[in-house]
Order: C-alpha cells, then structure tokens, then sequence
C-alpha cells in the first residue's frame, strides 16, 4: 500500500544548543551520524519493502527553513512531493490537518504517515515492520500511533495505556487512554505493567479518516485551514499557506485537538531503540557509552571520565576532559556549553542568558544559511570583515549595492560568474575581483560544483543589513 | 640603592593549558587582568621609590621567545639593559650566574634582584618594601631570599625554615633551612609554627656575593657560563650565548648548585598576596571568586555553579556553565579544557594526549609570534588557507618565493609597502596585490600604526615550510 509521509520540521527547541540554534534546529545537525536527523527521517520513509511503499514526502516548514529543507533532501536525492511553508507555528494540529486535506483532493484513498524530523529510530527494518502492522489497523478505519516500550521510567514523556497486553505478532492495540507526564513512583509502576507505552507522536492513517475525526473534534479548523491550502501561493517550488486564514486556525497540537477524544485510536508497539533527542542527556544515551560511561565525538578527549559526554563539533577543535564525572561539555568554535548532567533540561537557562547580554550565539548558527548556500564571518575589525562564502551549484545572489562597505573577492574553489555594473565575467580559482563602494555587483555559480570564495569587506560599516537589493531570484525583500 | 632585575622567561610550562603552550607560555599571556604577567613583572620591578632605584632589567629567555620579550617591554615602554639568549634551557643557576657575571663586569657593586616572570604580586608598595629589607641584609654581604608567608597548608611548594619568628619590622631573619614539599600534615603543621615561608625563587643579592657563593658550592660552572658570555654574538639588540660552552654547564636549579649549600643566607618575611599560578586552581583563587566561590572572564556565564573558574579567552566566544561544582572551564577558539578542580595538576595530560594524536593544539597558540608580528589561520580549505597578518611599524618580513602557492593580499588596516619581482608600491587600506606562484616577494609596514592584512593562499600546498627565504633582516634560515 502507498504510504505518502508527513515530515514536521518547523519547529526550533533550545535543549541542544549549542549545536541547535533558533537558526538552525537540531533537525538540520548531523548530531549522530554523518546524516542530519531531517535527512535520516526522510531517508526512514522513502523507498519499499515487500509489504509498504513510500511515496514522495510531504513536508511541513517555517519560510526560513525551506531552502534548508530543500537542499537536505536534494543532497541525499530524495525529491519531496511538496513543500509546504507554515506562515507561522500554529502547533501541529493545523500541520497535520493541511497535508491530509491537500493529500485527499490529490488522492481520495491516500495513507498519511505523520512523524517528526527530529527523532533517531537506528533500526529502519523494525520501523517499516510496526507500519506495515499499522495498515491493516488502517484499513478497518483506524487511527494508529506508534507506541514505544518504555527502556527506563522516563518522567519526560506522556505515555499511551494499551486496552490490552500487546501480541507477540506486534499487531496493533486498541488505545484505553492518554497519560500525562508522570511522577517517578507512576512511571516505575507504568515500566512494570507492560502495556503502557511512550507516546512518541507518530501517526498513521488514512488522509480520509483523520479529516473525519477533525470535523468530529476539532470543527474549528478545517475552514481556516482548508482556506489557508486554497488560497496558498507556489513560490519557487513551496507551497507557501496563506497568512490570514492560517493565523486564524487554533494553536493547537493533534494530540489534545482529536487524538485524545477520538474513540478510534489503536496503538503499533515498537520495541526497538527511539529517541527524541530531548536533550544532551538523551543524545549521550544515544551514542553508546562505553565502559565507563563517556561519550566523546569530534576532537574530544576524556582522561579519566566517567558518566560524560564531550563532544568537539567544529572543525579545528580540541576539547579535553580530566577527571570529569557526570558532566556534558559540548564545544563549538563559537560557543560551549558546560552542564551537569542532571541539568540538561535547564540548557534553555543558557539560551535565555546570551539573549539577555545580546549575544548572537543565543540563536545564530556559524553559517548563515541562505537559498544559494551559506556564509561564515571569519574575522571582524574595526572596519573590516572577513567571510568565506559557498554558492550551490547554478544558484545566485541577489543583484545588490553597498552604501558603507567595498567588497574583494578571491574563489578558491570552483567558478564564479560576476557582474559588477553591468560588466559580466568568469572568475575561477586563484582569481580576484573588486566590487568598489556603491557598485551594483551580483554572484553567480555557473559551475556544476559548489563555489568557494573568500570575501573580505572593507568600510565603516560591515553590517548585514547595509545592502540594498535590485532583483532577487529567491524573491527576497 | 640602584637595583638591576633579572627577570627569568625562558620556561613553558603546560599545566596552564590552553592558554599557556609551548609556542606562546603563560609569562607572555594576560592571564590576570590587562598586562601579561612578564609585563606586570617588569613593572613591578621598575622605576623607584624614596629607598631604592631599578635600573633597566636584564632579561634571561629563549630563542623563540626573544622578539615576544622585546614586543612586550616596548609595549609598556620599559627599556631593557640587555636580552640574554640561552641557547637551551640549563635551569636557573647557570642563567643567575651569567647574569651575575655580566652585571659585575659592568659595575662591580651591581646589586641584582632575580625574578621569575610569570609569579602574580598585586601589591607593589608592599614588595617595594620587603625588597628595601633586603638591602639592609645584601649590605652585609647576605644572599636574600624572599619567604612568602602561607596562606594555607600548601603541598606543592617547598619552604623556607627560618632561625626564628621574624620580627613586627620585616627585617631579613637567617634561613635555618630549606624544607621538601611537604606532605598535608606537615604543611599543616608548618602553617601553623609562624616561622615557616613559601620558597618563591625571588633573591636579592650581590653580584659579588652570589659569584663567590657560585666558587664556593659551584665551582664547575663559572667557567663555562663565562665563556658562553665571552664569546656570546650580538644579535639585533639581543646577545646570544655562545652554545658550545653553554652546553657545557650543568643543567640544575640556583637552590641546588647554591643556596641549599650556602651559609649566608637570609630571608624577607613578604606577607602579601603572592601566587605562581601553578595550575587552574591558583588562578581561580587569585581571581577572587564570588560568594558561590565562581570566577567567571570573558564571555563566560555561570548559572547556578559553585566553586567554578570559566573563562573564556577567545574574541567572539561564549562559554555557559550550568550547575557546576568544583569544575575549572577555559575555551578558546580552537581548544576547550573542561577538567575536575581537584586535578589542576593534571592539565599536562592533556598536553600529552594532544601530543600523541598529533593536534598542533597541544603547543602551538593560535597566534603565531614572529619578529615582525604575527599571523593567525581564518580558514584552511583543500586549496586555500586565509590568514590574518599583522606587521609592526617599520617591521619587515623575509624576501622570499613560494613554489606552490599563490598569494592575494588585502591591506584592511595602516599601510603596506610590498615588493614585487623588485617592482615596489605603497598599498593602503582596501587596496590588494597579487603575488604569483614563484615570484620573489616581500611586505614590510614602513607606517607608524600596525598594519593589518588578509592574505588569501591558493595552491596545492599551503604549509608553513613551502617557503624560500633570500633576504631576513631577523638573521632566519
């Protein structure tokens, strides 16, 4: 059966900085692995088995994610079905109303499977086993969550009763009910019963039946949302949703708008390793942890740790621990974060604290993604700035003018193609140019590879925002 | 009573990794507050006060750290008597004693006080006394040693037994004995008689006095030490010890090869604040931790920590500790040590984990010192390297070629004049030359600011070594 999944990446948490950042959520981090944890979700729910098949994913973002979201897929080839852009963060419930309204007037029958962008789940082959027990629930009219059996009494989740102990065959369970976050003592008891299960918000179901347990629960929703995908404008390639009518739809998330008063809800088991990743303790669950219980990645070092995770995630980066027990020390060029274990859910304190001094690390990445690629601030003066700049393959940047600031040029890898009033040329490696203060100057990458050059700004004044833009193809203000 | 110091600045040591590495140790660092600590030294011991007079110093220091030296007393305006060059590190006594040797061939009363140069002593006045104390002793013909009274029961010092309590005066008292690092229970013990002293490696003396001392417990090394000063060689303002003869005299420390031997000698009880921040923790406690006991420098912030150093010693840099007790954090850029305070003498293992796996962080600092200035690396690609050079007024650096690289230079401060393949032209801020692959070249700042470039390296190699040197006014191979 065709399977069109629903991949959530609009949201932006704080538990993972530094390497999370309001700018570039830890979704788009390679924080295990080679692979970031949106391409590794999107790789998850792609391709076939003998018993399910993936369509092209949907995915739901903010405007200042999508090139992010686009170039991520684009580089592990998987071609998304659609892009739609969320106009602002109404919770998921409006998200996942607005891809089962647009997959059903595509597709009547269509299967939806919803599931966050942020989740380790190392075993695919179990994965794809617990959906494939999800369609046969689906076919009679259900609506499936996935259930995880607990590893630990977890106080951090919400946790599904099963009406029954689960089957061997791993068959879905009839829910009996939700559980909120519970105390210590409840989630001992809920370990020991065996059929209580995280509640780890993936979903499974026909585009058809979740429309109808909307219009049962949540009747609200479906005219603003409906509207929002009517009058929604394509825009490079994205959907974007139109602001008005989705600014009106309920912030509000699928679990407390349908899933907790729908009386048609089953539950998968999964018995194999997930994670959220809800914090650094989580990740360093996650890794593995030897013997002594430390986790080092990237030019971490540990000299006799115990229960620590150091990571060094930057290039060119040593980090070094002696005698450390029970810590979380996690390095960037630009940032570290240093925490007792036992804190890790108070690393937002972190963030709240660098916005409070004005700090840029507080939500700013290093890199500064943009839709032709990104750049990094290599030095700054007094009045100059350094930066190393790459440009994707055929992408360009705006056509622009500075009124403080002259700007030279050297590629160091690849070609360029530049205008600089009018006059166009190839630049490639080991060349230089020279855009003086007020040239009207655009970059391009011609090349069928990425494009580096070294970029440094000279003038009074080398802020971001001194630029004035002529044309724009990403359609940028 | 004129004074010369001799301040001793060859040593590197690693327990104050990061900051203090090989290329770049701790005395060359502000480690406490604006100046370095070889500044402060140097401060400390110029100018005069109603009972005694410093003339210029006489510095004892490495090949590699000469042009550090001379940058840093420049930059505080001290002139100094005379840079001796140890050809290799032979401990304390052979350098006492060619300062000695040099200073009595030049005035034969010459009165020396020998100093390391990287202890902290925040009260001048307070010194300026103790050392007024000393002269009272020196007139009599006593080696002075200067005795720190114990602020606790201190392990890792040696110390001073003296003949009996000193005096309400401060007046020199005779050492009775030195006393071994101790174990806990007879610091303790010591602490508590009142006639105990740190041993800080702080003399006042004679030059007359301390060279007989030398013939009497010493006699081997007088010869070749004054040898290594008969055939030193004049170098650019510094004197080169002649390496042959040098490599003959013993390597061992002044107490050693002479006090611990010596009958003459006296003690100045300093009561004063006084520490050799011989590790993290001696830093943490002379930078007057808060109510919680946390020191915090730089971007670093601390929420909810006790008994914590966290620092941040990069530009650009924030460090968050989040429920920390007992935990000394200190990042730069390009290395992080997060170590247990109770192991402050174990940071030479990171070192020499750093060392095993190859990362230059082990004992180069980022900045590389050269006579000319500095340079540091932005960014090192496949290609490329881009660096950030800075060249002091009227410094120059070597004429030489490259056989692999090309160079791109973009002046962002003060004014360059560059050579050419012999064609030479004045380059200001925002302006860029191009140096080809092979061609001869040289920069040097004829200006009077510092000049500020951005150099842009583009070739197959871009190490250090690719470098073919014609001309050096610094005498370099």
């Amino acid at each position: 059966m065709l399977i069109t999944p629903v991949l959530l990446c609009g949201g932006s948490g704080t538990r993972l900085w530094p390497l999370s950042r309001k700018s570039y959520p830890k979704q788009f981090v390679p924080l295990m692995g080679e692979e970031t944890l949106f391409q590794a979700s999107a790789r998850r729910l792609a391709g076939q088995t003998d018993s399910l098949r993936f369509a092209a994913p949907m995915v739901l973002t903010n405007s200042g994610f999508r090139f992010i979201v686009a170039e991520q897929l684009q580089a592990i080839g998987i071609d998304p079905g659609a892009i739609l852009i969320e106009p602002e963060g109404r919770n998921t419930a409006p998200a996942v109303l607005a891809a089962a309204l647009r997959a059903q007037a595509e597709d009547p029958g269509a299967v939806l499977l919803v599931a966050p962008s942020d989740h380790v789940v190392p075993d695919t082959a179990a994965f794809h086993a617990a959906v494939a027990k999800g369609l046969e629930a689906v076919a009679e009219g259900r609506l499936v969550t996935f259930g995880i059996t607990p590893a630990h009494a977890e106080t951090a989740y919400g946790y599904l009763e099963l009406a029954a102990l689960p089957g061997p065959d791993g068959a879905a369970v009839p829910l009996k009910q939700f559980v909120e976050k519970p105390d210590a003592a409840r989630a001992a008891d809920m370990l020991a019963a065996g059929n209580f299960k995280w509640n780890a918000g993936i979903f499974l179901f026909r585009a058809a039946d979740i429309i109808a347990a909307f219009e049962t629960h949540a009747p609200a929703l479906t005219a603003p949302v409906q509207a929002a995908l009517d009058q929604a404008q394509p825009d490079l390639g994205f959907l974007r949703l139109a602001p008005e009518p989705w600014g009106r739809a309920e912030d509000i998330s699928i679990d407390y708008a349908v899933m907790e008063k729908a009386e048609n809800l089953s539950v998968v088991p999964f018995d194999a390793a997930w994670s959220d990743l809800g914090g650094w303790d989580a990740v360093w669950r996650g890794s593995g942890p030897d013997a002594e219980g430390v986790v080092t990645s990237g030019g971490a070092t540990a000299i006799d740790c115990r229960d620590t995770l150091l990571r060094a995630d930057s290039e060119r980066l040593e980090v070094v621990g002696i005698g450390l027990d029970g810590i979380m020390a996690v390095a960037m060029n630009d940032a570290v974060l240093v925490a007792d274990k036992s804190r890790a859910q108070d690393v937002k304190l972190a963030v709240a604290a660098l916005k409070k001094k004005g700090a840029s690390q507080a939500t700013q990445f290093p890199k500064d993604h943009r839709p032709w690629g990104w750049f990094e601030s290599l030095a700054v003066g007094e009045r100059f700035q350094v930066k190393r700049i790459l440009v994707h393959p055929g992408a360009a940047l705006s056509l622009q003018s500075h009124v403080h600031r002259s700007e030279h040029w050297i590629v160091v890898e690849g070609t360029a193609k530049v205008t600089v009033d009018g006059e166009v040329k190839l630049v490639t490696e080991n060349e230089s140019v020279y855009v003086p203060l007020g040239a009207v100057h655009r970059m391009e990458n011609p090349g069928k590879v990425p494009m580096v050059l070294i970029e440094v700004q000279t003038g009074a004044y080398v802020g971001e925002d001194d630029i004035v833009r002529y044309e724009d193809v990403y359609a940028r203000g």
